[in-house]
């Protein structure tokens, strides 16, 4: 778009724009980290791991291409998300020029689309034991891991991750699947504690132990209150 | 790329890709940050002020395709630089459907090449007085000026806009322009030499006043020895 390129509108070089989903869910039952992968149906790298995406369309935005996409494969619509860095390297797409925006998204297990899912031959892979996915796909969850830590270092957006109502363990192995490693139990119980955005309900979830445990609640309402005092956690 | 998306790799839509870039200099002498904006010579919205731009092409990665614009402008083929986010909207540019990445970089405004830039009717403006950009170039250079100040806070990545050897009240006056507020002499400089990579050298600038002023130089080396010192400025 300067002097001398001009011209170029008409004959400068289109491509395709993907966007590629690294789906984050945690599982408070196996108390995992989880990946949502599809086994590719089609050429090239037919059968193999692969992250979901899409083409951006010419008529959506590159957000509204990645909403699409995640909602067609989780049948939800409003799911937190945020973009990594474009990843354009000249080869990283064998059939097409694509540069690709990847968009990680977290999601509470339990709110997807089972069906929708089984549909496009997805799974929930245990991130720490994920398999090899295609292209630069495994650098994109790198990256999106990297992101996340950053992020719920800074922000309560765990919570979205969780079921409504959750037990202190779960809080804690969520935690500690994201930043993998292992946290101080008493430490840790005591910091998120401290924040005040924690709700302990007067309800037990009696599965876990014969005593049972507080379930707790996140207060959107009072993080926002009070979000001045989160301070740097992991 | 899901199963339902598979026969569309030949009729996805396809899109420009454009970089622009938001370039930073400083001007020693008038002691202003600048902006290097080109009078567009084409349609649409020709005559009026815009980012240096280009298309990227599909034998070339998004961040070659930035070098290479800013290569065009200033002659320099090694910047520093760093992308913004993807901007996507759907009606950002009127005559084709182009994403853009935006660049920003730092360049020493005694090292370019003032024919080139003249070639593209490229001018510096005061930033703080710029005039209106086409398109989103506005947004743009004010994530650009964000991502700077965050970058400076962190990193000493300011000696860029400098000449090799530079006065202190030149360092401080750069940091008055990229924070956009008036700094405390006294301490600004008892900060910057507790840094230890500032070194005096043996020599004054005669021109800034009838002492002169002691000339100091970025010692790279000495930072990244001791980059565990640089503390949060600004």
């Amino acid at each position: 778009m300067n002097a001398s390129q001009n011209k170029t509108y008409h004959n400068a070089d289109k491509v395709l724009v993907a966007v590629d989903c690294i789906i984050f869910g945690f599982d408070p039952g196996k108390e995992e980290l989880q990946l949502l992968v599809i086994k590719r149906d089609f050429e090239p790298e037919k059968g193999k791991w692969s992250l979901m995406g899409g083409f951006m369309k010419t008529n959506e935005t590159i957000e509204e291409a990645a909403r699409r996409v995640l909602q067609t494969l989780t049948g939800l619509s409003n799911l937190y998300m945020e973009h990594l860095q474009p990843y354009g390297k000249v080869d990283r797409d064998p059939v097409e020029r694509t540069i690709s925006i990847p968009y990680w998204a977290l999601i509470n297990i339990g709110d997807h689309d089972k069906e929708l899912i089984k549909q496009y031959s997805a799974s929930w892979v245990d991130l720490s034991k994920k398999p090899a996915l295609i292209f630069d796909h495994d650098e994109m969850v790198r990256q999106a891991v990297d992101a996340l830590r950053l992020k719920v270092s800074l922000k309560p957006i765990g919570f979205e991750l969780l079921p409504e109502k959750f037990t202190m363990r779960q809080l804690l192995k969520l935690h500690e699947e994201i930043f993998a490693e292992k946290l101080d139990k008493r430490n840790f119980t005591k910091k998120m504690n401290s924040y005040g955005f924690l709700e302990r309900l007067n309800e037990k979830d009696k599965e876990s132990s014969r005593k049972g445990s507080y379930l707790y609640r996140f207060n959107r309402k009072k993080y926002q209150q009070k979000s001045g005092n989160w301070i740097k956690f992991g």
